[in-house]
């Protein structure tokens, strides 16, 4: 399976993701040996049967998460698009919440368009620190 | 200025790195309002303005490091290419060792290819931990 635009192909992405389904997880990557993941904090990780693996332990045992996707940059080739996108990622139960920023490259092959590299981050730092006044001495 | 290949652009970006050379690294990137930079461990930077700033910031005041480049993946299309690197970066004193991995993307405009998206992430965890056996007790 593949999608007729990289748009599709993220949105089915992400709709993967929210419902821990590993079959359409599989279907949105392509079968490139390629292929490439890194989730936040993690190594790297080549090839579809590495990254399906980490995918089948991500959604083992955990809460399904809340996504909400914003593109901050969407870029099509003729056979390479890449997204920049912030995921809000917040489980279930609200009580976790995280800004994680990610790259997506997808790739058209054989009629359509699969995901090739999934780069995903989570800032350690603020980038926006408190002003300075609140941190200044009263005295 | 640009380049004529995303292969000499991302040559002339390392290459700015280990000088520190600021003027250099300014004509790497696109001029775009778009272009994008994650550092390892940052948050978003967008715009040359807070992209231009962050690299003034890295290159003040740091020990010129070393940087051995080896891509994993390179990737072409008529208007955008995606590199996937890993940066094995040294400080020149060797004090310091870190390998990051990151996402180049490069655009071509007006006749050459600049960059515009700088993608760098640190593991926070080994990858590949030493065997197991090295940690078990003796007796």
């Amino acid at each position: 399976m593949s999608y007729e635009t990289p748009t599709a192909a993220e949105r089915a992405f992400y709709d993967a993701f929210v419902k821990r389904d590993l079959d359409a997880m599989r279907q949105v990557w392509s079968d490139a040996p390629t292929v490439a993941c890194v989730h936040p904090g993690g190594g790297l990780l080549l090839g579809p049967d590495a990254i399906m693996q980490s995918w089948a332990e991500i959604f083992e045992g955990a809460i399904a998460p809340r996504i909400q996707v914003k593109a901050l940059h969407v870029r099509a080739d003729v056979e390479v698009a890449w997204h920049l996108v912030e995921e809000h990622i917040r489980s279930s139960d609200q009580a976790r919440a995280a800004t994680v920023i990610s790259t997506n490259v997808y790739q058209r092959d054989a009629g359509g368009w699969r995901m090739h590299l999934h780069h995903a981050s989570l800032p350690l730092v603020e980038t926006q620190p408190e002003p300075e006044t609140r941190h200044r001495p009263l005295h």
